[in-house]
């Protein structure tokens, strides 16, 4: 097996918690709207892949603020619930706001000490940087599937990133809590690292690894990736 | 005039010195030639511009160290000196072990603190993560060229950047030793800021701002910088 040169990350779910932030928001519109927002928070990232499917199947490339938009104003008119316009704005940009995991900080600094760490996300490069910023994560560079013009998983996505870092597929490392994340960049040959997120979707709502997944590594946060990877 | 969000920096020359940071390599090589090697380096440097035109003129995009190899191997050719291929490839490697002027590393903390900051090299990316690894310098983001396959002072290349920080083109300041390139980033819209360097090409060859460029900042060096801009 070649030496990992790169870590590649996965963002929402992974290193931040995309769920528990925006629960925060919504307690602390100024609308002050009375609604079930665990349930429109869910469904909201529920809309979010076939969103992305639009993209992928060539309706051409839009960022997430975009997407977040109409698939906000769609689960709020299902749930019935009316905002004020700077009220969903909020909400579409608190995608900037999100807190990372307790372990993401200080597991991103080791990681790095022994090897280049990239951003691999569906989230924009604007996004990232504004998120980074706030969360005071840092990695090498930011890297977006907005780079190859589409969203993961389309290999394309996994291949421009590995293409940028100089690497080849196999000295590449996807970091995700998702297993068809880690199934796509797996088929195009770089190494599948598992992060157990358990409280993604709430208490006990996080997502299982890949069966199967020749190579698979499994880790129960980024401190014990450093530990295993010898950082 | 706009807010300025986000500040782009030229790598080479204006943030790293490489025209001392590749003697000291030559000096040091295993082979021990003797050579004028000020002279070769300086040449090396300027065989760049033209290899540039090349790709920019439709050529096909090809990164900095397959160009850094094509025009040693010329400039060597010229001063009649024979290299082990190591020694070569060693020197095309040193590009990613540039040091920072005395101001940069902790410049760029300051003017971080209050805008995004990216860099926008001619530099490909992977050439870049490496190089910000070794003299530990920290931006926002790593954007260059390439994202854009093409090399500055194509137009492309600084809207691209503007597109991938979310900005328009009046919010991001271009940063750079070279005139040509704030000409450039000026002419789509940028601000343009010169930093003196007036140890890049040696003792007292440091190139002069642009003349008759609206609104051209001038500073020392990135502290004095960081001063005007309130970091």
């Amino acid at each position: 097996m070649p030496q990992t040169r790169a870590l590649l990350f996965d963002v929402f779910g992974t290193l931040v918690d995309w769920r528990g932030s925006l629960l925060d928001e919504a307690a602390d519109l100024g609308s002050g709207v009375d609604a079930d927002w665990a349930a429109i928070v869910d469904d909201w990232r529920r809309a979010y892949q076939p969103a992305l499917d639009g993209v992928r199947g060539g309706l051409g490339w839009r960022d997430l603020d975009v997407l977040h938009r109409g698939t906000l104003a769609e689960v709020l008119g299902r749930h019935a619930v009316a905002l004020p316009a700077e009220d969903e704005e909020r909400l579409v940009q608190a995608w900037r706001r999100l807190r990372p995991w307790p372990d993401t900080r200080a597991g991103l600094v080791r990681l790095r000490s022994r090897h280049r760490t990239a951003t691999l996300s569906n989230g924009h490069v604007a996004l990232l940087v504004d998120l980074f910023r706030f969360a005071d994560l840092r990695v090498d560079a930011i890297l977006s599937a907005q780079l190859a013009d589409t969203y993961k998983p389309d290999p394309r996505a996994y291949l421009r990133a590995v293409e940028l870092l100089g690497c080849e597929p196999g000295e590449v490392a996807m970091v995700a809590a998702h297993a068809d994340d880690l199934v796509a960049a797996a088929r195009v040959g770089l190494r599948p690292i598992f992060v157990r997120r358990p409280q993604e979707w709430g208490p006990g709502g996080g997502g299982e690894p890949p069966t199967g997944l020749p190579g698979l590594l499994v880790a129960e946060d980024l401190e014990q990736l450093a530990d295993h990877l010898g950082c």
